[in-house]
């Protein structure tokens, strides 16, 4: 606790269509949307309005084409997140990119030069990607394994701190006459491990916020190792008290085991949340934007992604955790799985209580705007969760709703701010300044040449 | 010829303190200006005063840590770009980056989505890197030969070329009750040749240009095959007419074997303009921009820097152009060094004439605003060139210098804009439109969903 109150932190994923590829029909807009700039500018407006922390843009370099779902990405992140940051003022951008298929040089130098032009408003979101459509736009090489995915993360995470502080004009002294600048301000990494050999300096000085915010999902043990080195911001799939304590817990003792100070960890989870003027309302978008159609249709949609036989599945039954160890070689991202196995194993629920429990893998809340700010608020007033990085069904519907209805409520509770106050994420998040390089508020006065 | 008359295309760079490295002390600004993203918006600014068809940025993805010299390339070119493209309207963006360095699938979807973003503004210029500090900033590997990197960064530009074209929405049939699009508007390219394996298809879609214009460098004999064949900007040094109509006839006679119409290429060497009151002021400038201080000074730097043995050298006599072919397989990129062998092949000059005639490699023009438009309109008058890439010495100064002095002289003789027109780069430089690809205005209306 800092002398300030803490302050629930939210994201808003904003990407294409919103999160469920099936509530597109419900949605207000047209298909060119997805492509158009001018349609994520309103959206990051109204994630301004509704005092965001972040705007997210999950990632995945290859075409989704299926016939019957929607791209659900398009324009660059980054780049998108550079030109929004031009446009729209105080709101940070969370932007994914892949470890596997960048430059640890290229990529180092293109998030500290979004985080300076930005003013100090980036997040990075480093995925290993692992999918075999992404691996095909990149090369004919077999996927790395993913225990080798994750120390290559590591170690690419490692040469991009030493390449963003590598060039602090900080550190220059008297420059002497005649001399532009005090080069020795600037100096090589020399670094060269298993996967990366990368001279430097970076040729972009240290940012606004020393280097770029780092997120970090994946809830597999490698997952947790890279979240537990590197992650500032932790995006996951939590969707109950117990399961959430028990992976906060995870990751700061392994952060703590790694020397890092546990505090400098915050965790925002995925969420999906669903509001009407009743809750039987709320339940009823939930069967729409789900795809289902109805509470059986979710319990069948249950029982086919889950490999269950129908015959005889009882859907007011208990559930037995054990039947949903996810297998650890399958395709899909590990952590993806383990949130429904967590749940069971701390509640004891049916198939019928569990399809409202979670959509598109996260938590999902339903019911009026008082009882959505309710759940909000409940894992995260004991410190189960930071806050949450809100998964809105439809895009721009849900994030309007959600801004119109929860945000007030939020505020009145005196647990969300009521305007922007700090200039960076980092700040704003309360996150510790990396160390080796000079704050902002800290650096020399300029002087005038010439 | 089109209906519209022909106008002077004029580019400006605008790296950190301005093109010429001693000329830094005489500027107007602080060394802070090299990384302040406001500092880029006001030179883009004064360029769109200007009426510029474009800011180029050049680059080399290594810090220059010459104690004696400056930074010239830091904030990422395309990142930098995307923001300014945000701030600033109409002018168009060159962005250097490396074919080397980068994939052609995340370097394909970042260059379209700053082309969309920017509603079509963006110009690429596809290095393929040599330098060793630059190297060691990728990996231990060695550098390729200059034939494979040219060979390399032409499949390159053929990949994204292919990437680009991959998913075009105007394909767009009825698209059936119940989906969201239509997916065969989008198709793999399957693309398996020497260097490159890319399926596809590109996740995000044709953009207002077809794709970014191609901007290429280089008069190698590789250098001139690649823009023959891709580029559509070419930069380049040309010091003379004779010399630039040979160049031009060479690139488009290559370009009309390689079955391109050589009219999709325009020609904007680089050009250092140094005005004054008179051109005995002007004369003075150059000295002391140049860091030679004095005539006198800058023969001494001519027989320094061409190896000439000064013992009777004689800076009145006429010079012998087979002293200057440059060695093959220096360093140095080989059109820098062309440039002086041209001149000397055409023209009879002395080595105190020499001096006068280019400054950073490229062709000097020094005098009064009159005195260095009419040299401007000279060699665009008959098409030698189609216009210049302005390198101002001194950034902000010598911009704001030229857009006072010079720029209502062209506009005063009918040359050059008085407003922009086209609202794309590609239309504004006259350039077709890439093949297989839907031109924004033939696309159809969009159908509203929901």
């Amino acid at each position: 606790m800092t002398i300030t109150q803490r302050k629930l932190n939210l994201n808003v994923g904003i990407n294409t269509t919103g999160y469920l590829g099936h509530a597109w029909p419900y949605r207000t807009g047209t298909r060119h949307d997805i492509n158009d700039p001018a349609y994520y500018r309103r959206l990051t407006e109204l994630a301004h309005k509704g005092l965001f922390d972040a705007v997210f843009f999950s990632d995945h370099p290859a075409l989704m084409t299926d016939p019957e779902g929607r791209p659900f990405h398009t324009i660059d992140p980054l780049i998108l997140c550079t030109a929004l940051a031009a446009q729209v003022p105080d709101i940070g951008f969370v932007a994914t990119m892949s470890s596997t298929y960048n430059s640890p040089y290229n990529l180092a130098r293109r998030t500290q030069s979004t985080d300076i032009v930005s003013g100090g408003r980036l997040i990075i979101n480093i995925v290993s990607s692992f999918n075999p459509n992404v691996a095909a736009n990149f090369g004919s090489e077999p996927l790395p394994q993913r225990h080798e995915r994750y120390a290559k993360a590591s170690e690419f995470l490692d040469v991009a701190k030493k390449l963003w502080a590598s060039w602090d004009p900080a550190r220059e002294g008297d420059v002497p006459e005649g001399r532009f600048w005090d080069a020795t301000s600037a100096h090589t990494i020399d670094h060269d491990g298993t996967y990366f050999t990368v001279k430097g300096p970076l040729n972009v000085p240290v940012g606004p916020q020393g280097h770029p915010v780092i997120a970090q999902a994946g809830a597999s043990e490698g997952g947790i190792d890279l979240a537990a080195r590197h992650g500032e911001i932790i995006y996951c799939n939590i969707l109950s008290r117990p399961a959430g304590r028990a992976f906060g817990e995870k990751v700061r003792d392994r952060a703590r085991a790694f020397g890092r100070d546990p505090a400098s960890i915050r965790i925002v989870p995925g969420l999906v949340a669903i509001v009407g003027e009743t809750r039987a309302e709320a339940l009823r978008k939930h069967e729409l934007f789900s795809g289902a159609g109805s509470e059986d249709g979710l319990i069948a949609r249950f029982i086919r992604e889950n490999g269950i036989d129908p015959a005889g599945f009882d859907p007011d039954a208990i559930l037995d955790a054990e039947r949903f160890i996810p297998d650890p070689n399958r395709l899909l991202a590990v952590g993806m799985g383990l949130g429904l196995l967590d749940l069971l194993t701390h509640e004891k629920l049916t198939a019928r209580q569990v399809v409202r429990r979670s959509e598109g893998h996260h938590r999902l809340v339903i019911g009026t705007p008082d009882e959505v700010a309710d759940q909000i608020i409940d894992l995260w007033a004991d410190g189960t969760v930071d806050g949450y990085t809100l998964q809105p069904p439809r895009a721009p519907d849900d994030i309007e709703e959600f801004v119109a209805k929860v945000v007030p409520i939020l505020q009145d509770r005196g647990v969300y701010r009521t305007r922007y106050e700090e200039s960076t994420i980092r700040e704003r998040y309360g996150l510790p300044f990396p160390e080796g390089t000079t704050r902002p508020a800290d650096r020399p006065a300029l002087s005038r040449l010439a």
